[in-house]
């Protein structure tokens, strides 16, 4: 099985929490010779059993590949454990998977760049059991060449996607994508509430969300041209038609007993928007609702 | 080019504002027999011109068709509409694609079968420039033989998808797909002002995120079973876990003046079921924060 097992760079992975742990365990399955670490030594064993070399120190686990990647609690946890192995740490590549903020991981590629290691930002966008599934991403932003030398082996943990330069954009992403998912399962919540009180499933009212889903995202392409463009044609459907259209949800949701603390708060998004003359532009328009302090 | 012109049903279109005139264009393109009316006349005209047939009245319109589509504002307007013809609708079937709540629907559905009209109702979930389609969904609810009978007409408008005997499912559908669809946008607006702070432009931002909305679907196929079981395991992440992520968000948005009203909804939420004793649990628990009146 493991026939070309020698021909795959070495990885470190340090953090096995959760997550540390399935990236661990994708890059064993794909065969990359795989030296691990964790503050509390017992989460390493199961891998040790699937063939991991379980480092005793993190200077240890730190020298033991070119690749090291890191992903623990939070950036406090990534300093203090690499600030007394940032000698052994030079010339290597560091690749935090760790969540923070864009101003973390923009200070953190700095510490980096001047203890000579090259840093790579990442944001693992699904959850441990979607680790090594290619159709789920990881972002990653800072030096591209970097990203382009180990491409392949970071493509184990899901499929690479590229921001570029400043460090910062993979959590800057990361955080609005976790928004984003909020809002949709907000939005997905409350709806499958209210088929619900009408008695219908949540598998069945999923199916054609999940459908729908892909509907929405076709009109998302079209409107970031209208952001890009600061114009917002209302050809299609209008803010003052969806406000017409949110009165059916409010009232359904009511007479349901099903709350409706998001749909108002869409409603008065709308509404601010149609109050400052927008009301025949496209919903794209509710950006500069968003952009106001 | 319209060869089998002959062979297809005829079809009546009762309303030619933005979204009924794409119906009937979408009829005259698949080379259906398409009779045409509206209150303001010269709407009809285009129409014609692609070789429709403009009635004179609604009763002529309803009389040459047996499968008759009404698209009009409202249900008021539908019921305004129909009443004085509904002798002649006997018979026939009655598709009525107007948007309203579920109970208007089910009313609409008992007037057609005290009088011996045919009856499903509809929900057109594209914009006009979208029908025709097959990528997008029309929704259908009310019996299920006549769906069976007119489906490949009908499939001609989108992909038809039925909904079961209750008249009323396509509009509660409607409006919770509606309602995801407006929180979609909530957060992908919010996260493109986030991204946007920083200069990425939100055509590149968007790519990514209609990338995520894939995942997104992926975790809510699993959630929807839970929620069905009621049972919430927090295998992958918990509520907890999502409260502490959001803090990120809510940082880097108030750094960049960009409004946080969304997400602090979005924690609200999270934390009134922390509170409840299921930090511990799936996000999809917090369908219970909806349920509640
Ligand atoms: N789980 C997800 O779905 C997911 C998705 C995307 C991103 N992430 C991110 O991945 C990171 C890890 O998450 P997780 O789910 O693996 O969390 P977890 O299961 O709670 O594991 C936390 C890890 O951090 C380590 N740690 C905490 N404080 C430390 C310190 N001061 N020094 C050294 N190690 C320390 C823990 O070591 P001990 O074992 O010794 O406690 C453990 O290995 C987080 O930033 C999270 O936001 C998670
Ligand atoms: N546009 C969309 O994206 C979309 C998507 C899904 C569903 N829908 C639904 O489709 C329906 C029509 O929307 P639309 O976009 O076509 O709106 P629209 O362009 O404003 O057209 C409204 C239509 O209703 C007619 N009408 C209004 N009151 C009437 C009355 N009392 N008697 C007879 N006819 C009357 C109008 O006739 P006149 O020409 O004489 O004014 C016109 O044909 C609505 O229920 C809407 O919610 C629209």
């Amino acid at each position: 099985m493991n026939d070309h097992v020698n021909d795959k760079p070495s990885v470190t992975v340090l953090g096995l929490g959760q997550m540390g742990a399935a990236l661990a365990g994708a890059l064993l399955a794909a065969g990359h010779p795989t030296t691990v670490w964790n503050r509390t030594p017992a989460r390493a064993e199961p891998l040790a059993a699937r063939g991991a070399v379980h480092a005793a120190s993190v200077a240890e686990a730190v020298e033991a590949s070119e690749l090291v990647l890191v992903c623990v609690l939070d950036y406090a946890a990534v300093r203090e454990l690499l600030a007394p192995v940032a000698g052994r740490l030079r010339g290597r590549v560091l690749v935090n998977l760790t969540t923070g903020s864009p101003e973390q991981a923009r200070a953190e590629a700095e510490w980096a760049a001047e203890h000579g290691v090259g840093y790579l930002d990442g944001g693992i966008m699904t959850t441990p059991p979607g680790v090594g599934d290619p159709a789920n991403m990881v972002l990653y932003s800072g030096d591209p060449e970097l990203l382009a030398a180990h491409h392949d082996t970071l493509a184990v943990l899901g499929d690479p996607v590229g921001l570029g330069a400043d460090p910062g954009l993979a959590s800057l992403y990361d955080a609005g994508l976790l928004g984003l998912m909020w809002s949709v399962f907000g939005g997905w919540l409350h709806a499958t509430a209210l088929a619900g009180a009408d008695g219908v499933a949540a598998r069945d009212f999923t199916a054609v969300a999940n459908r729908w889903l892909r509907t929405v995202a076709w009109f998302m392409t079209g409107y970031a041209e209208q952001i890009d463009a600061g114009v917002y044609p209302g050809d299609d459907a209008t803010i003052d038609v969806q406000i017409a259209a949110i009165g059916h949800l409010l009232h359904a949701s009511a007479d349901r007993g099903v709350d409706t603390r998001l749909p108002e708060l869409h409603l008065e998004l709308m509404r601010a928007a149609a109050a400052a003359g927008h009301g025949g532009d496209s919903y794209a328009r509710i950006i500069e609702e968003f952009r106001k302090k």
